[in-house]
Parts: C-alpha cells; structure tokens; sequence
C-alpha cells in the first residue's frame, strides 16, 4: 500500500509491505498550502506514480489534506476511537491514478468541562505508536507528541480515549517574532547555556504567579542584567513547554505507569525530555516515522 | 508645577496648582519613540513653554522618558517605596527652559522567588491612587493597572510594598495579529453579544488545563461552530484577562479587604470590572488622570 501523511507544508509518502515495512519514501515542500484549487489529484500522481505503476492499489491519505482548506473535509471523528473506528470512518476520495484511495478523518473530543478539542494528523500518529506499544501496553498509556500544538493523549484499551491540545510552539513563536521579548532575544552561544537557560524557564514555570506574569519576567530578568540576550528565546522556550508539562501534570496526563511515550522530531523530543527531568515524569522516546506505521495499521484495517 | 508622563507612544502634560488641581492640560502623540536622539529638550520646551513663560519653576517627568531609550535612564528604585523614597530618588535633568527638572524612577520588586519585576511611569500613577485613598485605605490596598503589561501591585503603609506585571495585553495583541486564532477572528457585532463572547472566555479560565489548552480551545470552538468569527476576539480576552486574575487573587493580590483598586482607560476598566465580577472579586474604579495626582504628591515632597 501507499500512505501519505500530506500536512500543511510538507508531504511525506511511503510505500509499505504488508508487513508495514518501508520499502520506499518521498518527502517534498508540496504541502496542501502550495496546491493549486482542484490540484491534489495531479500533485499526488506526480508523488507516487512510481509506485501505482509498480503494482500498489491502495492509498491512504492522513493529515490537513483532509481539512476545510485541503482536498476534501473528511468529518473529526469523536473519541474514544481506535484502528477499528478510523478504518471505518475513513472517506473514499475519487482519484483517477489508484483502485482505492481513502482519508483518514481527524479526532474531537471534549474536555472534563465540555470544551471540544480536535487534530487531524496526530490520530495516525497515535494508532502508530499505539501498534508499536503492543496491546498491553497501549492499555492505559499516555502520549505526548510536541509541536506548534502539542497534543497529549490518553490511550486506553487500544483506542485514543481523549485528548487535549497545547498551542506551545506557536504561542513561542508569536512572541519571539512580534513582541517585545523577541526584540531582547539574540542568537544562543552554544547548546550547553542554551540547555542551562531552557532549563531555568522550565524552573520557573513550577512557581506561582501565572504564565502571563513569567512571560513579563523574562524582560524584567533581561532588563536587571541577569539573563543575557543570547539566552532569551531558550528560556522562553523552556517557560512555554514548562507550562505545558506542568498543565498535563496537574490534569492527570501522565497517569497510566507515569511514563509519557514522546515523539516528535529530534530537537524538539530532546527539549521535552530536559522539561519532563525538569518535573520528575518518566518518559520513554519512540522513531519520528511512526506515521508510516500509523498508515499501514489504519490501511490493514479498512473495511 | 509642571508634570508631565511621558511614554512611549503619548506625552501628556500637566499644568497643576498648589494643591494638586489640573489647571490646563495638553496630549500630543510625541511619544519617546517619535523623538530624535538629543532632541527631548526641545520636544520639552515645545510642549509646555506658554507656562514656563507664565513662571513655571518646577518641571516633573514620569514613563519611559527616564528608560534607557529615553532621554536619559533613572536607575530602578527597589520596593518597598512611596512618595518619600521616589522623590528622595528623582534624578535632576539639564532643561535650560525650567530652574528645577526631575525624573522619576520606576520601581523594581522581587517576587517570593526572587525573580525581579520592573515598572516605569506606573509608580505614579500609584502614588496617585495612594494620595486619593488617604492614608487609612492605602496601610494595605490592591492596586490593578490594566494594560498591555498589567500591574498588580500591593500598597502597605502608605508605600508600594512589592507588585506583579502580567503581559495580558501585549499576549492579546500579538496573538490576534499573528496566530492562527486571529485569522479566525472578524468584527464584533455589538456590544451585548461582544460582552458575553468576554464572560464565557473569563469563566473559561477558572477550567483547569491551563492556558496554553485554553488557547487552542478558542479554535476548536470556532472549527465545531461553537463560537463565531465575530465572538473570537473578546472571547480571547476574555481567556487572558481571566488568566491573570485568575493568578492574581492564587497569588494573594486580592487581599487587604479583599477590594482590589482598578485604574486605566475606560474601556480596559469596564471588562476588568467584567472578570472581577466572575472571580466574585469587589472592585473600586478610580480617576484615570491619577498620573496627574502622583505627579503633584512626588513633586510636593521633593527635596
């Protein structure tokens, strides 16, 4: 089969044997931002046509290609849900080039209080680490996977049960480009300040005084000379992800043994890994490509 | 006398009599940021020369003028400090126009962790309210100054004990501007459903899950229909100025008969006053032209 992880910027696709194995990958820039109204069938076959002509019937297609803005609105699907519920809620696309071709629906859930929550991308990201855990383990798990909106997820019973949403790197990156802690900020010397510097975000963000009181610190600091330009964005960082870890701690997101499986890219997986020390939580890194793997698990399953 | 606040955007000066009375006043957009280097004296002389040629002998300065972008940077006066202290601290300027010209400090505090906190221009003001409140009030007092960088701040004695700033409306700006939730975000209707798109954000914020979960829960609200275009913007703030009461009143700012003193512009005053009434928490508006008032009561106790 043929999976395509197609997000905002970027497009990942992946041939795969029976057994989920990588035979073959593609990665370009031809995220659903730079396809052109009415292109997504014509960029596909141009990503995998190698592929089709060798043989393969089956593409699934996971991530914002599925969104208002991609190539077609696959519904989010209400948690809890699992491999079984995702095959069956995924959307047959017409696409010329292959027998069959789907798209898998994103997740919603709603918080303790009502409030509801949504990804698209991650629940194939989920079901990968869900197949890698083993149904043991994915019994009762917990998931962190960081990014521009962390998601934190609750397996339970080999189903994502719910989950809840943390704007982490964005808001980093709003502040850093546009507000007055950018402008104190300066390229960091080397990694081990930058480390010490994230470190001490994190520290602070275990205090009392609120997210928005430490975000004013980090000027104040800067201003009384004790944090230096070049370690403004680390520390900002390690606030921003401290507040995270320390809102998933207190809302009971790393029960289940207490470890939290992280996977993400390797820059940020090595942050998280310096703010869960930082909150004594356990925590256990698994490969970035379990999207592939989340492909072929969801694939195995359709109807 | 003469006081003038002089911030980075506005300058406002005062004409003030014996006891304190505005006599004549002028507000100009010549703010720290529009004036050239050198050029402070004769953005000075321009604004308030018809009275010092009427015999204006004393010209006092508060805001950024006295930061390291203005015309000349007033060290940070550490709390505990009231009039006496930041009079006994102004620091005198060379303006040929005046016989006496005075800066005057901002104040720096250190919270219960030791991490420093900075304010300048809003000391003033504070010693403005403290002048209204009479010294009986202002032996223990909460003060809040909403803004862009709010101060929250206990007066004890007479004397600003100690304060915390929280970034609320700077976060607010640059989220709206630059994040995706600002790209979900149209015009409000009126001010009725704009009010309650407030409330709900503010009743948000007592959830737990923390704000960074809060943050992105104003776009899954919107992208399940749960909350308009037009509600997004005060919806938003809603969330954030609720985060910072939020953490003032866990913080203890709310103590000292439990009345917090609520000072700015009308339109920040009346969603303050909005929030404060979800927290339970009772309030007291004061004069916006408190600036003018502290100007008088440092001026009076010079040296």
């Amino acid at each position: 089969m043929i999976g395509v992880d197609w997000g905002t910027t970027s497009l990942r696709a992946y041939r795969l044997d029976g057994a989920g194995a990588v035979l073959d990958r593609r990665e370009s820039a031809q995220g659903i931002l730079s396809v052109p109204q009415g292109g997504f069938p014509a960029v596909l076959d141009g990503a995998i046509r190698p592929w089709l002509d060798a043989g393969e019937e089956l593409v699934l297609l996971c991530g914002m290609v599925g969104s208002r803005q991609g190539w077609r609105e696959a519904p989010y699907l209400p948690c809890p849900a699992g491999p079984a519920e995702i095959a069956a809620a995924a959307v047959p696309l017409a696409f010329p080039g292959a027998q069959r071709c789907f798209l898998v629906p994103g997740l919603s859930a709603r918080g303790p209080e009502g409030v509801p929550d949504v990804m698209r991308g991650e629940e194939t990201k989920m079901i990968g680490l869900l197949s890698e855990l083993g149904d043991g383990a994915a019994s009762r798990a917990t998931l962190c996977l960081p990014g521009t909106h962390s998601k934190w997820a609750r397996l339970e019973g080999g189903r994502v049960a719910g989950f809840a949403t943390r704007m982490t790197g964005e808001t980093r990156a709003v502040l850093l480009g546009h507000s007055i802690l950018g402008r104190l900020s300066a390229p960091a010397r080397d990694q081990g300040s930058s480390d010490e510097a994230f470190r001490r975000g994190v520290r602070r963000s275990r205090d009392r005084g609120g997210l928005l009181h430490h975000l004013f610190g980090t000027r104040a600091l800067g201003l009384m000379g004790e944090l230096a330009a070049e370690e403004t964005d680390d520390y900002l960082s390690g606030l921003l992800v401290g507040h995270e870890v320390r809102a998933a701690v207190e809302d009971g997101g790393t029960t289940g043994g207490g470890t939290v499986h992280l996977a993400g890219s390797a820059t940020l997986c090595r942050l998280y890994a310096l703010a869960f020390a930082e909150y004594g939580v356990a925590h256990r890194l698994h490969d970035p490509d379990i999207a592939a793997r989340g492909l072929h698990r969801i694939g195995a399953t359709l109807p």
